[in-house]
This record gives C-alpha cells, sequence and structure tokens, in this order.
C-alpha cells in the first residue's frame, strides 16, 4: 500500500499531538511537542522535525521521560532563575523557562534562566520565534551528548551545543539564527558516506585523531568544531552555562538520545532574554534593525549570488512556502508515522494534503 | 643607536602610564589604558598591547578621543543598564561599564550593560580577567568597523566583532575565551604576503568576491567570518547587541581607527554579568569546573599532540612567564616606543630589563 507524502502542517502537527496524548501525555504537553516538531519541518530542518516523534515515544515507553512532571523553580529572582525540569520533554521545560525567562525580562529589564534535569529541546528558533513575538531578544542555549573532540584531542568529548538567538525587525525579516557549534551537521556526513563521496578536511578526524577526507572513517571518528579553537572554545562555554553552572550533566554526564536507556539525559540549557525596551523603544529599535538589514541585503553580492539573506530568513521563507504547499516527509519517515499511528490509534492519511487542492505544486 | 627590545612588563606599563598623563590623561584613565595594553602583551596578544600606543595617542591628539569626558549612565535599572562613554577611551569606558555590571550582578543576580558612543576597548580577556577575581561569569562583545562581508557578499560590512568569556574555576586554569569571529586575524594574512606564501581556502576572498589562495589578493579583499554562514550569524548578533540595541554605530557606522579621522568611531559594547552564587555555592561551582576542566584535559590525544588546553589557559601561563622574564618587543615597537617616550618626557630605556639579572633567558 502506498502511502502519501506530503502532509498539511497542521493536521500533521494534530496527528502528533493526538499520539503524545494516547501515550500518556498530558493534552496541553502532548501540543507543545507536537508544535515543537512541526516548527522545525517547516523551517526545513527536517532533521529535528516528526522524524524525531519515535525516538521520543521510545524514550516515554522505556521510562526514560517523564511527560507529566512537574516543572518546577529551585532558585528564584527578578533576573536569574534556576529551573528543575524534572526530567519532562525538552520543549515542554524549554518552553516553561521561556515563559519565565519573558516575564521576568519585563519586570526587570533582563533575565537568565538556567534549566537542569531537562531532554533534547527541538530547534532553538523554536524559542527565539517565540520571543520575537513578545519584542524580546533571546539567547537561547543548550548542551548535548558527546560528539566533539577537544582540540587536539581523538575522540568525542562536547556535545556541538547548540545556540540560537532571535532578535525582531519591523518590515523585514527576523533575525533568528539557530546553529551547532560543529563545522556541520554529523547528517551531513552520513549523506556523503551513503554516496560514496569523500568530505573536505577540516569536516572530521578519523578514530585516532587524524585529519580525514574519508566519510565513513568519519563517522567512525569525531565531528569537528566550527573554526577549531574557536569553536571549541564557545561549545565549552555553552556547556559551562547550560551544564556545569545550572547542575545538569556536562560532558559525558549527558546522556545519549539514541543508546542511553539506563538514566535521564540530564541536558541543561539557558534562556537570556533582553527587554528592548529598556535600551531603546521598540520601534526605534525595529526601525534600527530594518536599516541594517536592508543595508546587508544591498551590499554586492558575490558571483553566482542571487541574494544576500540574513540568518533564518530563507527557514522564515519556507515556513510560509510549507504552510501554503504542505510538508514533504521522506517516504520512510511517513511509513514510520504510520506505523505509530496505527499503534496509538491514530490515521495518519487524515493529515494527507489532499493534492487536488494545491494543483500548483504537482510535478 | 641600538635599542633595548626585552622590557620589564610593570615599567613598561608605567612608561605608557606617564605617557598618555603627559598628553592630557588623568592619572587615573592613564592607567587604566596602560594596564589594559600590558594586559594584552603579557597574555601574548601583541598585535592589541603597547604597539598600540601611537595609533592612541594620535587620536587623542587629533581630537578623536576625548581622553577626560566623563562615562555617564544614560538609562539604569537593576539589571540593565545603558551607559554612554561620551567618546572617551574604549578601556576606560569597559572598566567603567565592567564595574557597573559586577556591582549589578552581585545585588541581582544577572546584569546587562549596553555601551555606546565608545572606543575600541582592548583586548576583552582584560574585563574576563577581572570578573574571574570576583566570582563572576563574563560574556564581554565588542563591535568593530568593517572587515567582513556577509555570506554572499564581496566586500567588509560588519567587523570581526569578538567575543569574550571568563568563568572561574578552583585549582584548574580559569576558562578565558577571547576571539574574533574572522577564520582567521587579518594579520596572520598580512605575515603571509610578507613571506610570499599563499594562503588556505577559505580564509579570505578577493576583492571580486572570488576564494583565493593568493595572500595579496585576500589583502585586497575581505577576510571571511569564522565557518562561513555560523560565523557571520554571530558577527551579525554581536552587532546588533552592542551597536544596533546600544544606538552606537553599527555596519558601516562603526569607523576605522586607523582611517576615519572625521569623527569618533561609536564603538559599542556588551557586557553580560552573572553572578554564580544565584545558581549555587561557588566553591561547588569551582569544583565541577576543576572536575571538567581535568576530564578535558586527560582526554587521549592526537598524533603530535603533547596537551590538550582550555581556552585561555596558554595565554595565563605566558603572562607568567613574560611577569617574570620580561616582554619582548619586536624592534620596530621598541623604537616607536622610544621616539613617543622622547616626545612625552618620558624615557623607554628605564623601562628595559636588566638582562645581567634574568640570564637564564639570555641566548
Amino acid at each position: 500500500m502506498s502511502i502519501p507524502t506530503k502532509y498539511d502542517w497542521k493536521k500533521l502537527e494534530d496527528f502528533c499531538s493526538t499520539v503524545l496524548e494516547n501515550a500518556g501525555v498530558s493534552k496541553e504537553n502532548a501540543r507543545i511537542v507536537a508544535t515543537s516538531l512541526i516548527e522545525a519541518d517547516l523551517r526545513g530542518v527536517d532533521s529535528h522535525g516528526v522524524v524525531r516523534t519515535a525516538i521520543y515515544l521510545e524514550r516515554i515507553e522505556r521510562g526514560m521521560i517523564n511527560p507529566n512532571a512537574t516543572v518546577t523553580i529551585t532558585s528564584d529572582s527578578d533576573s536569574a532563575v534556576l529551573v528543575d525540569g524534572n526530567n519532562n520533554f525538552g520543549s515542554v521545560v524549554g518552553t516553561k523557562a521561556l515563559e519565565i525567562a519573558l516575564e521576568k525580562a519585563k519586570r526587570s529589564g533582563v533575565a537568565l534562566i538556567g534549566v537542569k534535569h531537562s531532554n533534547h529541546f527541538g530547534t532553538g528558533a523554536y524559542y527565539a520565534k517565540k520571543a520575537i513575538e513578545k519584542d524580546i531578544i533571546l539567547l537561547v542555549l543548550s548542551n548535548a551528548s558527546q560528539t566533539m573532540p577537544p582540540t587536539g584531542g581523538v575522540r568525542p568529548f562536547i556535545g556541538t551545543n547548540p545556540l540560537a538567538v532571535g532578535v525582531p525587525s519591523g518590515e523585514q525579516s527576523p533575525f533568528i539564527l539557530d546553529m551547532a557549534t560543529s563545522v556541520v551537521a554529523r547528517g551531513k556526513i552520513i549523506v556523503e558516506a551513503q554516496k560514496g563521496n569523500s568530505i573536505p578536511i577540516g569536516w572530521a578526524i578519523d578514530k585516532n585523531g587524524n585529519p580525514t577526507t574519508d566519510a565513513e572513517a568519519a563517522l567512525d571518528g569525531s565531528v569537528l568544531p566550527l573554526g577549531g579553537p574557536k569553536g571549541y572554545g564557545i561549545s565549552m562555554f555553552i556547556d559551562i552555562l547550560a551544564g556545569v553552572l545550572t547542575g545538569a550533566g556536562f560532558g559525558k554526564y549527558v546522556n545519549n538520545m539514541y543508546n542511553n536507556w539506563e538514566e535521564p539525559q540530564n541536558v541543561g540549557h539557558i534562556f537570556l532574554a533582553i527587554d528592548i525596551n529598556r535600551f531603546m523603544p521598540i520601534e526605534f529599535f525595529k526601525a534600527r534593525m530594518d536599516q541594517y538589514i536592508t543595508e546587508i541585503k544591498e551590499e554586492p553580492k558575490a558571483p553566482g549570488v542571487d541574494e544576500i539573506y540574513i540568518p533564518g530568513e530563507i527557514e522564515t521563507r519556507r515556513s510560509e512556502e510549507r504552510k501554503e504547499k504542505g510538508i514533504d516527509l521522506p517516504l520512510k519517515v511517513a511509513q514510520e508515522l504510520d506505523e505509530i499511528g496505527k499503534r496509538y490509534g491514530v490515521s495518519l492519511s487524515e493529515a494527507a494534503l489532499d493534492i487536488n487542492s494545491i494543483g500548483e505544486v504537482q510535478k
């Protein structure tokens, strides 16, 4: 039986949300997790989208995530707060931490929320976008399980600890930077290995710590930090704030979501929120952002370049397009979701897009 | 007449401080600027050390810096402060902003200080070290005049906007990350050009926006951001916080220290200070840092690597060594300082190290 691969984003979100509810997650939390996953698919960060439903479910089923734990505040002040996720979903914990960050920033100007006992929290852009809607500048950091060596090392020690930033603008696209601190995603190396291609020197080292252009050897080794010692330093700083300072895991004490079934991940996050109005009136700030972005976009372009983009601009456009024209899932992902749907009594096919109604995207 | 090239750090600091005083800088501010310069030389960041005395003096002499302006607070709250440097020296303005950041962080947990109307503020490590002494985690950002293109661009638009971080530890070396957001310092390309060497692809583009391995063509073009779009994004974010948010210049409105004699630089900075005690007792934090650093340093090493370092560790050791054994200045720099000394009635030779007293470093 063939399975549709093009889905309506809203219906696909409903599907994921209902599956999670049927797996024992509260209605509210199920919706948060589903929204976060779909947001990634909409923006084109498919690796962080509904493809993760399976592993999220497995972690609930095997007791590695407590989807209905209460997120608590461990220590509190006007601008510094420590939150304990109590091992709920990363996106549930992160959403709660974000709410606190936004509220505190509005009250005191700047707020930094540390989070411990959390899990993989999806894409940072999800939180950045929500902060932008409230006219807040947000910096989000998270640590992650070991994938990169320190400079001079041989094997993974730090994670590709991501950082994300959201800054509102006026007429122009908002500034949304969402990046791992590695040279490239490990997924890119997997793709090159599957194609039998070599990879550029500088992406990875083999298991003995030697630079390699062999994609297979790279997968047995480690992906390298962005820009060598600089990316190593930034990634380590993120681990220090999100892990060492919060009381979460750091280095080898952040457990792998896919391999470790002994204990929770104990991921840590940081949410830094800045109320723009404390520095200048928001409309004035937005006008300055528009000027800045306009001036960048009007710069002369390198050969072969059609347009200069700011961070997040391509993803924001893609999101609009996918809301209109649907989300394409790889057949394998659709099949997996279909299986999951059957297991939890939810029909995936109802989320499929009626392609007759969007004739313009047929090929 | 030959000029000594090895100097006692403290006497060299006194020399710079007295020169600045004689150029009209207050005793207090002269000392701050001199300390900041010497700190860079001690740590081995010679490009930001006493070599800058000449340009600093020229900017005073030509009215581009007001060395005795009062640094004022434009808007104030417990955790968000906007400071107006009123065009004093960057290190004077930065030192004042740092003081406010440390005091506010102790009071409210977290403080973010924005700074406008400043100048080049030296090395970020200078501020990071001072915060570490107070058991505060510091993140410092500054924008800078245009040197890097946006991704897809041809000519410089953003600065190599630096970031610096300081985190205290216990027995281990403190974590001090101090980096520009470019792939390499422009100075490295100058050195390769002088040697007639080529440079690796990815360091720079030529003036037409094409990747180049020709060091001369690179110098006519632009140095590239760290890791392509990622470094471009980080650098732009620093410009947004330090420039757009504070009311300082951003993009092309940050003036070049060496070329622009029409108007002040209008550099902007950000100082984010975090009181560790709000998250966990400082001794507990330091023990966690020591554990983290120890575990990294004990990692297996790549072929040819003797030791794994954390950010700032090499510079901290070098600083101790140079305090003991003296600071070596290139002859050209020593000659320039000697000239400056004569102009301002201060003898450079008195700062020279008596090499008979440190026989062990004679070659």
